[in-house]
């Protein structure tokens, strides 16, 4: 069993890549067979394993939770009472829950057995910089 | 390893926080470092780790599960066809597969590696009392 | 310890039980207490545990999606830029973000800790018949 936490510094809501610091940790560890497990944190930020071939789909995913929860001044979310940190808050509590604050991913033959076309990415929900902390478990 | 099973008897829809029944089975356990795994044995309810300090942010959270998927009475859920359970039975099948089934947290120097603001809640999508269980893994 | 891959021929978005898949994993194993993780190897498809009792759950949870996340020729979705691998794709990548990549279930006395009412299914988000992989580790 191995642990270690990584720091990202965000600079806005958007998808920050981070496979290669899991693939390290990985490597570096030498076990043939496992379970990487990742949990960020925070509450306004969260995981996600998306494509990470064409930029557009990481684009789309992004406008698709802005669309489905706006910034609190916008007149859709009237109904918000939490209000006190800003309008880029709120929605940010609610794609953290709509989407993981853990995931766990099997090594297999010492790698990770990732897809061939997926990447891990930090999803930050605020719109100023964040240093977020991410805790990697690499169990049995 | 070690396991246990807690219970937490709920009174209507919202979010009811276990932190410190974690918190404990780990504490009792002893274990320096592991991964503790939350699963919830129910497809109407949910787990969820969300901001402990403002009130607020939890009741704009139901809320905004509320609005995106409303009682299957309400006129723009028509085209549901579940309805021998409820209006409260399809929306909160829904709420359950947009939250989360199973949690991972990594435990570090004998404690869970929560962030400052983090509580972990069982989210309950039903509307009358039900008895929910919840199933505690240490593992390594 | 132990891990195995499984595929899933899909026809067409919907779910497909793999219940007894990894019920058979578990038993094969002899390991009387653990945690099963399931882990899927794409970005267009995920994982879901949902009611296995009544089939129009599963009808009105893949209904609930396309209404969130319509296919990209869909007015609604003009906004999509993502468009090069058919109307479908944008949205299965979207909802694949909603729902989840991994999953863990303990294993209590020899069988997995599943609810009365729970099944696992993997959550096709693509049209075009697929051949999909699925991880299965067997931890402690």
């Amino acid at each position: 069993m191995s642990q270690s936490t990584i720091r990202i510094d965000t600079t806005g809501q958007g998808l920050y890549e981070f496979t290669r610091d899991a693939t390290r940790f990985v490597a570096a560890n030498g076990a043939d067979a496992g379970l990487l497990t990742l949990f960020v944190r925070h509450t306004s930020c969260s995981l996600l394993i998306q494509e990470n071939a064409d930029p557009d789909v990481r684009r789309d995913l992004d406008s698709f939770f802005r669309r489905l929860a706006p910034p609190s001044d916008d007149p859709v979310m009237r109904w918000v009472t939490h209000r006190t940190e800003g309008p880029d808050d709120m929605p940010a509590h609610i794609k953290a829950a709509l989407t993981a604050v853990s995931l766990s991913i099997p090594v297999m033959d010492g790698r990770l057995a990732l897809g061939t076309w997926q990447g891990i990415y930090l999803f930050e929900h605020r719109d100023r910089p964040h240093r977020r902390e991410i805790v990697l478990h690499l169990g049995r």
